[in-house]
């Protein structure tokens, strides 16, 4: 039996967030959209349906709770929930901030434009932002 | 109060597959990917933290059960599951299944290229699969 390892492809992609109970949250270095991960602390995932039904139920809770941070946060138009995996297999979804001026709109954003760096600060102010947001749902 | 009445686009884009405890099951009327879509049958949806507790864990069971039917008709390569709603606001979750020869992959595939009409017979056949196939995992 393996263990959870994450991607190096999605590490190297984000910057750590927070541990949920079964997920970690990440937030993928792309300035165009506020854009988070969730990754199942699961060895050998790729669907969703790869994992047990609790767990399932569990990254339901985890999608809803990032999506209300993240609105809460950026107080985007929409949100974009996905699982694809057809480029790094390891179960990901994807929770992404929408607006209607963003570089993509109203397409999806994979592959739309060139990820654009942040500057340091804004994405260590984004983190911190999400970090409270998130203790503060919990709480 | 309003009641659920399906988008118009969704519908005439979409064929009718069954009805679920809380969504209805729809195959997506293109050929270049078999394409299912969930929509939760409750009036004023636009995202899944729309949906109370208890109706987004029953979503979560729905996906599940449709990625398993498709999967099981399909013996597709990889499922996509996604709520982007950018185009149509009404809340309907995408369950695809991709392969790697198909006119998109490893891209996701709205916008990749036009929606290709099935014959009708075929349609019909791969409708009445994912019925039977529905029923079996219900049993």
């Amino acid at each position: 039996m393996s263990s959870f390892a994450l991607n190096p492809r999605l590490e190297g992609d984000s910057h750590f967030v927070a541990d949920m109970p079964l997920s970690m949250l990440r937030l993928m270095k792309d300035a165009n959209y506020p854009w988070l991960m969730l990754i199942p602390r699961k060895a050998d995932l790729v669907e969703i349906i790869d994992l047990e039904d609790g767990d399932q139920v569990q990254l339901m809770r985890e999608i809803a709770m990032a999506s209300k941070v993240l609105r809460s946060v950026t107080d985007c138009e929409k949100l974009n929930v996905a699982a694809l995996g057809n480029q790094v297999s390891q179960l990901h979804v994807h929770v992404i901030a929408r607006f209607r001026d963003d570089p993509a709109w109203p397409g999806p954003v994979w592959g739309a434009v060139p990820a654009q760096d942040y500057e340091t600060e804004r994405s260590d102010n984004l983190v911190d932002s999400l970090r409270e947001a998130l203790e503060d749902a919990i709480r």
